[in-house]
């Protein structure tokens, strides 16, 4: 594996999970692995778990961590052929090249601006920097993207489940904010690729990219949705047609334990407490919220594994 | 020893000390107990010393540390049962228990806003954290403590010390600034734990909180009060009573060689030189406050080491 | 070595480029010299090679590392005997002093205002660690020298040579911005003390400071200036003499391939595409820039080494 920027990144999506669910068992057999080698994580964005996880991880198999805000080096431009004299200081060409010469792998982070769809789905950023780095580039979260969430929504679902063919339900809740698409778009694309029982439930109009759902059965019914699931992975995302705009608010769409029912539920986290679900079902034990926040370690962990050993043989 | 948020939980305040000390005459004898250990350092303030010295505690322990700017990370809600439709994007229900996925300690600095004593008292984001953390919790400085602080003061003046009961007096200070009542608060707490013969100077109406002072004494005349001090803690704080108001920044309290004597200075830093205390103090062999400085290494370092054996055991 | 804020700091200047270049081969075989050492990086400025390349540098030596933004702590103060009632909280004679109990290194970067030139050239940040710090101090760049950034320049110029005595032009170029001059002045300095062929060339009006250009050819005709170099450094400064004013954007001194010959192009980085340099030089194999990048680490650990050497001893 020479990158992860998308879970097609993965040999083998069922063979990763399982090695994740090993690694889990002892973290600290591959810490030799890491041992000079050093993880840079450039955030132009915010972060709790995917900072810590990711650091995390990388330390479990040896490795020195950098953590760079982008807000603390110089503005980035990312046009081609253009003449910068106006704000930006360096161009991403040289930016990515440069960390690379002191990293053996890069991380980043890059959320859409959701004003430009077109803009947005280019992934200009992540693509600049798999484009000019020499080193692997891991995806902690793009415009269109979050592979890391994936594997360890998939992970979390693998250890959890508790038939073969378990009932996933992706569904999606109101939010004040306009939220961007990434964790829906990876989170469909990996159930996907495993063998559940998938669907999604939104309001009509919040269709994701039909290019990543594809044939999904959608119902914009939720209560039949969520009918007999077994784990009800939950999340915001803004309207995709009318583009980065917020067209409801609809609280009949938060989760609550009635909808619920004997479902696991998920979140990617952070959640907005009784606006995308209610008190009632993240604290209780139906709750895997922080089940997933402890597999982002492991995710994290496995990804950096095949990297480094990609790059040592 | 399951938390440090507060001189009580000590075991033992002068075994403590004792433990810190001879720390220090080998401060890496303890370097394999925090290996494959985190210590997540959670900053919603600004921080120097703090930061230094509990992350190179840490680093001398073994252990892994990362620092978390909260401003890096997502704004979060403290009020339970609230709907989040706000500003907020993450209760620290959630926070607290997800650092802990990746934390083996969390230490947390958490000023006050001094606007409504109340809330300030009621110590809502260290509880919270203590309350929904898994794992032990440090206070980095608090709305109304820094046990860290005064455990460094406690070891510095039983380390200087030239009898067997010192005279140590804390001594108000003027500042243009509002200025938090932790570190006093903490300083008055560990003295009257301490063999020490201390009592308070202050004007007028700037009194503690008393459930702090309790029965110390305090004298309003500052020259009486000085009189052959060995220690004399110098603090501003803001007022009490007309809560987080400066409702006098009086010159004439600033300390000055004349005042000093031939007691020893001490004061936790950063301080406002020619306002606080004169430069003539600060720059002579009578001040301790970079003896204090450097033993907030080994305040913190103790303190990890009793979480850490705890956390083992 | 004692400290490195200048190129004079250097013993032998020839030594350090050849013990850089023989590091480089192996740049792990010092990683017991700086164990249980901790360099602290102190920034007042943003920073994207020197702070990967220099926090690199020290881990390959072994060493902890911990990056401080100034804006994380307190605002400083610099001036000696000032009555601190206003904005700054902390003098920078006791935060010197504070790092230094938690550093055995402290690396300090420090841009000037280019507002008041006896202010900047009196580099009162850079002095000030100087004076009051008790561990040795490296200069990541200060208001009128960048010290690390001329040795990476001369080690990348000692590989690279093709004949004993290369010719090198240091070559102005336009930029939008005000820019220090000390990345100009440091690679003057150096390449003063190398056995190059040398020159400057700059627009009219456009002199570095005299006292550091002291003999040193000066062209005012770039196309003759470049005639037959091998090696030519692009950089931007602002007016020396109209002190920080950008009285000069003249796109004609912009370097293109046919200005460039056979030479070889080097900069510090971050530039400005197509405004100091044209895509066609950057883009092809002429450029030297990631070159440069890459020779910062070992430009760095060289010192590093030389000052852990030096305390050690």
């Amino acid at each position: 594996m020479k990158k992860y920027t998308g879970i097609n990144d993965l040999d083998s999506i069922a063979d990763t999970i399982q090695e994740a669910i090993k690694l889990k068992e002892n973290p600290y057999q591959f810490e030799k692995l890491g041992q000079r080698k050093t993880l840079v994580m450039v955030f132009f964005n915010a972060s709790l778990r995917t900072r810590l996880s990711t650091e995390k991880a990388a330390k479990n198999l040896g490795m020195q961590v950098t953590v760079l805000h982008v807000s603390d080096a110089w503005e980035l431009e990312f046009e081609e052929g253009t003449i910068m004299n106006l704000n930006t200081s360096e161009h991403v060409k040289e930016a990515a090249q440069v960390i690379s010469q002191y990293a053996d792998v890069i991380a980043v982070r890059a959320f859409p601006k959701l004003e430009n769809k077109e803009q947005d789905e280019s992934e200009f950023v992540m693509n600049s920097f798999i484009k000019y780095a020499t080193v692997p580039i891991v995806n902690m979260e793009s415009a269109t993207a979050h592979p890391l969430q994936a594997l360890t929504d998939a992970i979390t679902i693998e250890e959890l489940k508790t038939k073969k063919k378990p009932k996933v339900v992706l569904s999606w809740a109101p939010h004040p904010k306009a939220l961007p698409h990434a964790v829906a778009n990876s989170f469909v694309h990996m159930m996907q690729e495993l063998d559940v029982d998938f669907s999604i439930t939104h309001p009509e109009g919040y269709e994701l990219n039909p290019a990543i759902t594809k044939n999904t059965s959608i119902n914009h019914n939720q209560e039949e949705a969520l009918q007999d699931a077994d784990f009800v992975y939950t999340k915001n995302w803004s309207n995709y047609k009318a583009y980065g705009k917020v067209t409801s608010q609809d609280p009949k769409w938060m989760i609550t334990k009635e909808k619920l029912g004997k479902a696991k539920f998920m979140h990617c986290l952070p959640v907005r407490r009784n606006v995308v679900v209610a008190d009632a079902v993240l604290d209780s034990d139906r709750s895997l919220v922080i089940h997933q926040t402890n597999n982002r370690t492991f995710a994290a962990q496995i990804v950096l594994k095949k990297l480094l050993e990609n790059s040592a043989s």
